[in-house]
């Protein structure tokens, strides 16, 4: 019963944190035996970045990846992250794509789906979780984890009863951010435990060096699950390493009964992976506690940092790291994931640089004052909102209620490019990518983004 | 009382750990003022490691770097590590070295004296301890923490009570290999707090990912001092982050009450500082649990790869790794530190490449089953001592009760090139790199080992 078991991540988030979601599946094809034998309680191995990278950089088709590690994987349970009626995408979708969606995942090896919505709008995961209960698989509610004046234990734990009353077979807490600490983990999942019956799983980043920690004592408070990431894919941005939380556990009665040995053997095969994509490194790979400090996500800080060097205008960062709250209290404090990490934080940059809050509003922003993307944790500014969208009226119902089906719009528009249902759902998620992709497949002219050589294999090419 | 201080080690384990101790004098100068308003329990400055790589690599002199750093940091208390009658050297010291050598550390600069010998051998670090009392400094006893058949908590907490009864002002256990786990932790600190009223502080390393959350169970069960580097020097063979430790404990009663972006400041500094030194860096910096499975500490086994390399004997790795805990059950299961890590690996190579056990036994075997390191932890495999120093007996009594004083023959065996009683001192050390660094200072000659140039610079370069 206290026993805990391990979701790893290396094959998604872990690659997705560290090298910007670059790892081949000939990378991963040869580890599978050994991965497979393991013993996690599942392994996560797609989601919306993994299946943009594919399309976009690796020219790979991102359902024949999904068959063929489920071939050689028959024996863990699979796992992918679902952004909710979003699924793969930025934009809300029909119920049909939904259900789509789920079932061709199922179909091809999806066993697991973590299904959340950035706003922790309930109502934009019930179709999704409906549909992966209708094909027989396991629907796993997770919370995106914030703080705010409105988000607390009792939210929380509201939520978590909710989702189990949807019918989630378990229930995450989503803390993308890094923002949990030990002893609010001990917290959390000490009242979750209390108010629910399901299995209970956190997924949280080492960015600020606290992943550890923070798994450590959810388990002592109820945990049974946790991520992580194979040590060579592990730290920085990352999770906690598999292997340092399985020494941890070991002889007490949170073991795993994952072998320790088996599983370095895993990290020496990632380790030697990992080099070969090196260019897409981060300079900075050690821990940065800051967004203790300022309660921003790391991935946003980049993003925001990029968005700022473009315009040239990097010295008002710290204009926009105070902004950033401001426009988030306005919006109803939001929890700062995809997409409404991009929302605020395109948003405080327009409030610094033109020096006047709110002169230019983004469609996004509109957007979501009007309640396309569900409803925000909190009222939003109403001053705000009149500037933004008058005296309009906000969408009370779930967005997707307005969504008319469009599968049958998506299939003839993508046409005679697509020759599976998974080929229309690829452009569905990725209009322009996915279409790139397939004219780009029909063609014959699918070339893979190309890998730098090793600084050791450049040495010797100059000195030769 | 419950909260927690924290002695940062950047200036000694930390670049000992990650960069071959070859920090510089002139790149810790310029950031004492911030380290001095941290408002840590001690900074860890001084010890064998530095000492050595100060004479013998950078050309400086240890003790005018302790006078600088003394200087510039008037209000936080500088440690040292010491090995108890070893000194910072590799053989027993009599004790009117260790007398002069203590005192001449205390009137440098130095506040805290942590103290410890490789076989716990308590006599071997009683003149050091009264020393540093009589100085009206703080002696502080550290056990060297082993696994094996006769090294329990038992063993410890006994331990901590002679300490204690000897007049240490705390206690520190001394995890120099990362072997300690959470639940370890908790039951040990839980034992040691029962029995011993002086403060408990722990030393681990972050070798296998665990020193995070051994910290944070330790202080659960009652530590009050824990060892962290700051991040830009933590992780891999280091320690835990400063940062991520204070973020983990902050707001609770834990609280180390240090300011979490005055120690960010901290970091980035030393993020660039590092980049200097990259040519020191290991290949492998990332997580390692392997000591977890083998006990042996990874400083060993790239010690011990390096001595298989030289004599083409490499592949007999894993035999040696086999071997090693024998040799160690045969000395009656010495903890593996300085300089019984390095007893036990030689012999222990020996035993594989000759392909008879104890066929032939180093000096320093020979030495150790003299008793002339002092009492091993349990008796010693009698047979192995008959081959190595026949029916001779061994010294039951403390080894540097043999010892004449010798602080006069160091004094005319040096002669004129020592200028200062602490430069005897540097010559008894380290007999041979002390006098010649002795010597080049006395010929104007201290030309520093040169850094290569960045990465960046070279490209530069090439292209230029
Ligand atoms: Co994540
Ligand atoms: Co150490």
């Amino acid at each position: 019963m206290a026993k805990v078991q391990i979701t790893e991540t290396v094959l998604r988030d872990g690659h997705q944190s560290l090298i910007a979601t670059r790892m081949r599946t000939e990378d991963m094809l040869p580890i599978c035996d050994k991965l497979d034998k393991a013993g996690f309680w599942s392994l996560e191995v797609w989601g919306g970045a993994t299946f943009d990278a594919c399309i976009r950089f690796l020219k790979e088709d991102p359902w024949e990846r999904l068959r063929q590690l489920r071939e050689v994987l028959p024996n863990t349970p699979l796992q992918m992250l679902l952004r909710g009626q979003n699924l793969l995408g930025y934009r809300h979708y029909s119920d049909d794509v939904v259900k789509a969606f789920v079932k061709k995942a199922a179909n091809n090896g999806i066993d697991v789906f973590r299904i959340f919505d950035a706003l922790n709008d309930i109502r934009n995961i019930r179709v999704a979780v409906e549909s992966v209960k209708e094909a027989g698989k396991h629907a796993q509610g997770a919370i995106s984890y914030t703080t705010s004046p409105v988000h607390g234990i009792p939210q929380f734990v509201a939520l978590a009863k909710e989702m189990e009353s949807m019918g989630c077979d378990s229930i995450a807490i989503k803390d993308m951010a890094g923002l949990l600490t030990p002893m609010t983990s001990a917290e959390l999942f000490s009242e979750l435990s209390g108010a629910v019956k399901v299995p209970l799983q956190l997924h949280t980043h080492a960015t600020a060096g606290l992943s550890e920690m923070c798994h450590l004592k959810a388990i002592e408070h109820g945990a049974s699950i946790i991520d992580t990431a194979i040590s060579a894919f592990a730290g920085g941005t990352s999770h906690a390493p598999t292997e340092s939380m399985v020494a941890a556990l070991w002889g007490t009665e949170y073991d795993t009964g994952l072998d320790l040995q088996h599983l370095q053997e895993i990290g020496f095969y990632f380790h030697e992976v990992r080099k070969k994509y090196h260019q897409f490194e981060s300079e900075y790979t050690g821990v940065d506690t800051r967004v203790q400090v300022n309660q921003v996500p790391g991935g946003m800080i980049s993003n925001l940092s990029n968005q700022l060097k473009e315009q040239g205008a990097l010295n008002r960062m710290s204009e926009v790291l105070e902004e950033i709250p401001r426009v988030r209290e306005d919006l109803g404090y939001p929890p700062l994931v995809t997409p409404t990490s991009q929302i605020v934080g395109t948003q405080a940059v327009l409030n610094v640089l033109t020096g006047t809050r709110y002169k230019n509003i983004t469609n996004e922003v509109k957007y979501y004052l009007q309640g396309r993307y569900g409803k925000s944790p909190a009222p939003v500014n109403s001053v705000v909102r009149q500037q933004a969208i008058g005296n309009e009226d906000a969408i009370e119902r779930r967005p997707a209620d307005l969504l008319k089906p469009e599968m049958h719009r998506l299939q003839e528009e993508i046409g005679a490019l697509a020759k599976t249902d998974e080929d229309v759902l690829t452009y569905a998620m990725f209009p322009d990518v996915g279409r790139d992709f397939l004219e780009q497949r029909a063609a014959g002219e699918l070339k893979p983004e190309p890998l730098e050589p090793l600084p050791s294999e450049e040495n010797h090419q100059v000195s030769a």
